[in-house]
This record gives structure tokens, sequence and C-alpha cells, in this order.
């Protein structure tokens, strides 16, 4: 696992895109976060702009209860949610997750409330990135 | 229109939820972006945690040709995309509409082409506000 400035990186080899990528959900629900969102960037951009592009997913997860308290502490904290992770393919048996960083992200909201909430989301996330093999 | 340290908030008054909702999405378009991902927290909360929250979404907005340069400048900028807008109810006649500074966010990146892109993505955003009313 390596640290980029606004997240986590991690390569796994020997196995596809859609296998890794439904590791990265099961590793998230095993922490208790649900995907809300997905977005198929390779598919929208195909279809938007008819580039080609490699496989590359963004998941948005959402613990609802860390994510109820922050949204009690901070009014406008939906701006920074769901936590986002990046499933992409670097070559056919090559991937790549990545997730972002709370605490870099929330640290710009300068609420110490918010900023302890992001620390705790981050633990967990680190341990589902870590989780995934 | 005001700033927080991670965006812009606009007040609307004498107007619902939905109204307010359809026009954000409206003045997106308008600039060029469409709506990838919508998650309704009020939903969301009550189906996950049983609690009564207020009428709040989170918008996920994306410029197509934009996000596109982006991501070839920046393999793991996904976690900082969509970009989202908050619409959430104050009182009953009273709204809120809020932006994320794509500036603030992709400081973080500490990629000068995608804090460039970030600039641009910015002013279109505080025109998408200013034009909500």
């Amino acid at each position: 696992m390596s640290e980029i400035t606004y997240g986590f990186v991690k390569t796994i080899e020997g196995q596809s895109f859609e296998q890794v990528k439904q590791k990265t959900v099961e590793a998230l629900a095993a922490e208790g976060f649900g995907v809300l969102t997905e977005i198929d960037a390779r598919a929208t951009l195909k279809k938007k702009l008819d580039v080609d592009f490699r496989p590359y997913v963004i998941l948005g997860a959402c613990n609802p209860a860390l994510a109820y308290q922050a949204l009690q502490a901070e009014p406008q904290i939906g701006l920074l949610l769901p936590c986002n992770l990046v499933v992409q393919q670097q070559d056919e048996g090559r991937q790549t997750v990545s997730v972002l960083s709370p605490r870099a992200i929330f640290g710009l909201v300068q609420n110490p409330e918010a900023e302890q909430l992001a620390t705790e989301v981050e633990q967990k996330l680190v341990r589902v990135l870590a989780a995934i093999e």
C-alpha cells in the first residue's frame, strides 16, 4: 500500500478487474460501509465523448452511522460525502484500488468533530484496503 | 452567496425543496454538467438508521470533457469526482444550495494541470449557483 497526498493506493496482481471490484465491495461491507454510488467512468466517457478508457469505476462508500454524526456536526458536509474508492485496470492482470483520505479532505472543514470522525473513517478504510488481496 | 472553507452556499427563500432541486439540475445542465449520482440523505438515513432528517440531497455533477482531461492528467483523480452540490431544506420555504470548491479539493493533488482544470470548473459552478433564483 502506498500513500498519495489525498489517499492510499494498493496494486493487486493476477486478478481481473471484476474480481478486484467485487472484493472491494465485500471488504467495505465487512467494515460497515455500503456502496451508495457507482460511476463506471469507462462507460460514461464512451457514451458522452465516444472515447476509449481503461476499466475504471468510482465507488461512493458510506457508513450510515458515521455519516449521520458528520451531518449533525457540519451541515454542509454532504459536499464531501460519500467517501470514494477507485478500482482501475492498469494491465489485464494488474488492478489498483485507491481510497480517498478522509483526514486530508475533512481537514479543509476546520471542525474538530468532523476531523475526529474523519480519523475513525480513515482507519476503517485503510483496513478495507489491507483486506483486499 | 457566501463562502465556506470548502465551498459556496446560497440561500433561496420562498420556494420548495423540489423546486430548488429542479432549478439546480437545470442550471448545471446549462453549464455542461450532468448529474451522475444522486443521494437522498433523508431517505438513506431513514432506511439505514430509522432516524428523521431534513430534506437533503447530494448531487454528483460532472462535465465529461473536463473530467476526461483530469483523468488523463492524474490517474487517481476519480477519488475527487464527481463534484458535489447539496440542496437542503432549512425551513419549509427556505432552502440552501451549496457547491464544493474544486480549487480547495484539487489543491490537495499538487498537480498543476489538475489545479488549472479545477479553476475552470469552479468558475462554472459559481455561475451555476448564481443562476439559481
